[in-house]
């Protein structure tokens, strides 16, 4: 008798024939003897229009966040409740939980609240009872007694939060589509599958992974060990199981190939290379809140304008490029403040990366990916690497080349073989 | 700086540009220096909508009524966190409050629970800081902290129980009509709205002001004795003010007429006038807790069928006729215990009323209502009384014609006089 959580996300809950649907893949592991807990989240859309509402309510952009999240926290109110029924229909003993009823505790930053605490207890009397557990997604309470949400995709951090709570043996998660591939199928038709890929690799491919889990949600089962399994709601097969298990094929080196076109490269031209003067550009930017992805700094190609005795160099870094237009006047201040002669942002760039734990002891994947991308004529503006991924900036006009070219160079689409 | 309650119900709130005209009526009393809790129903049809999700959820009629309450419960949330944000985008601090963050405590009567407490406290609070509480109606939670809900019009009684507990100076009332009515203006166009009423009146109301009021809110009100203003939502005229004092017009002896079409006539045919007898019929429908309204006893009319020595009675009861389907078959069963000849059902009468303190010092009110009703030559079936309300069973053919031959027999468009 294992415990076990399953997550339904919104597409799987869209209507009560869909419910209906969730209730028959959580009889079958009943009827198996397992002891289920059912985290879900509102149904599809629901949540857009609760948020349109508050904007309408504010007639603005701003909005408090506390009523924000009172408001948009009830449309796992409803599904939860409607799933107990359809469940208790099938002969089943089951209740809904919200959030402040297990209770589900968060810091109180609202809107994108962060788990403190899970009390498992209530859950597991209930499984002691025969009961399924029907948890609402996606919210908690504060230590006030305020309801606060967890962003978008928090459920799969609910769900994951609540299988560690009640030491489940896995957390299913359960979406539209059969499991995590090798890179985006839209854009590389030979994109496969994977059967098994670590927390580590997961939480690198995260322009992949976000389309499938929330990021937190691989942090808090690689931090309490739940093995994930994300697989399709419309089918019974096996999709990609994530564990902080290492693939038992050695010679794997890629796993994945991902693209992130929500990066915006910054040049700051001629800064002067004297010691203090990067670190402090950094560390202002970090006051501000505002977080940098890649950094390179290079010998400024604006050698004819140096003064004697003065070295300057180029400092090159990339930010979200949602954050950009916030942040862009913070930086035309910090670049005149430290004397650089010029500053240049780009928008039209796309980050590739490949991922593998593999990588750790394969040399040579990083000149591979370099002779890939030079062979299609890809010109690799900067790179960043890290013991299990190397990404490389290249105009955005080639993210699907970059992509493909990867894939295939790479023989990910071959299986696990490379 | 008195504390004030305004309640808001579904067609006051159906949409944003609605919410934002209750937030000027809001601002309206906290600028006339007031604190003031705010009461809202959830968006009208909004309820409707998940009523109807639930029972499709359950395909068919039964559904738990724990899960019922914690999905239909959601709607109040929704606009109650709306409302907030749109009165703090005025400038004006507010803050949401979901029934069990209050707490507003009742028993565990789901979908039909009675408020067992509530505490004003953290409202109060809120007022020290200025702050408009913004409550979501018609829920509660009870002593194990699951979802209750008060039934249909149930904010109504949130709204009397919030100002009892913060000992509010008044709980206004706003709807989509501006007060109560003599009488139905549908029926009589000579309906006048009346400016006081008292509780006792307008319980005996009760279908007219059931589509005004829950009849548990006036209770409240009554043991509380908080004055409640029934008004507009559309204007800033004054509606209907109830409350318990007398009107300083000591002739008004009527002071509206009512009908009341939910009743069926049970008609026991030639039951045994023994003692104990007729105490047995009422005391086992009572055990199956169905509700019993007029109840009159007579000789039988089949007294060729009367054995010597044997004494036989008609004993005629009204009950409520959505009840009638569920207890059928044990009226029928009872019917045939007591040895009774015969059972008749009547669904297609009318319960006529006419309600006034007044009624207490007037005699000859009753004598004047039977003669109007007699001079439009409608029968009456069966009567009850109590100390300021006379009802007479009809036909229902005769309702709309009974109500404006009273309401014009009394003299009620007229004004305060009779």
């Amino acid at each position: 008798m294992a415990r076990l959580v399953m997550k339904f996300g919104g597409t799987s809950v869209a209507n009560v024939d869909r419910i209906r649907n969730v209730a028959r893949h959580v009889k079958r592991e009943v009827d198996a003897g397992h002891s289920v807990a059912v985290v879900v989240s509102a149904m599809s859309g629901k949540t857009n229009e609760l948020v349109a509402l508050c904007r309408e309510a504010a007639a603005g952009p701003v909005y408090d966040p506390a009523e924000y999240d009172a408001v948009v926290a009830s449309g796992e109110l409803v599904t939860a409740g409607l799933l107990a029924i359809v469940l208790k229909d099938m002969g089943l003993a089951a209740r809904s939980w919200q959030g402040w009823q297990i209770p589900l505790t968060t810091d109180d930053a609202h809107s994108a609240a962060r788990i403190e605490n899970i009390d498992g207890a209530k859950i597991v009397d209930g499984f002691k009872r025969g009961e399924i557990a029907v948890v609402a997604g996606f919210q908690g309470v504060d230590e006030d007694g305020d309801i606060t949400t967890l962003g978008r995709g928090g459920s799969d951090t609910s769900a994951v939060a609540v299988a560690a709570a009640i030491g489940a043996a896995a957390c299913e998660i359960f979406t539209d589509v059969d499991g995590v591939y090798t890179t985006d199928p839209g854009v590389c038709p030979s994109a496969r599958k994977i059967d098994r890929i670590t927390y580590e690799e997961m939480l690198e491919l995260a322009s992949l992974g976000a389309k499938v889990l929330q990021i937190r949600s691989v942090e808090i089962a690689m931090k309490y060990n739940v093995p994930l399994h994300v697989r399709s709601t419309f089918s019974d097969a096996q999709g990609t199981w994530v564990t902080g298990e290492e693939s038992a094929l050695e010679d794997v080196s890629v796993t994945g190939v991902a693209a992130d076109k929500n990066e915006a490269r910054v040049l700051l031209v001629g800064v002067l290379d004297q010691p203090g003067v990067v670190a402090g550009i950094f560390g202002a930017i970090a006051e501000k809140n505002i977080s940098v992805d890649m950094i390179i700094q290079s010998p400024s190609a604006a050698s004819s304008a140096q003064a004697a005795g003065e070295v300057r160099a180029d400092v090159t870094f990339t930010l979200t490029k949602t954050d950009l237009p916030r942040v862009r006047p913070f930086i035309d201040e910090l670049a005149l403040r430290i004397g650089a002669r010029e500053v240049r942002y780009d928008e039209d760039v796309v980050k590739v990366s490949i991922v593998g734990l593999g990588m750790r002891s394969h040399a040579g994947v990083a000149a591979r990916m370099f002779a890939i991308l030079a062979k299609e004529g890809i010109n690799i503006q900067a790179i960043s690497t890290s013991e299990i991924k190397i990404s490389c900036l290249v105009a955005s006009k080639y993210a699907e080349l970059a992509v493909r070219a990867l894939h295939d160079g790479f023989e990910l689409g071959k299986g696990a073989a490379t």
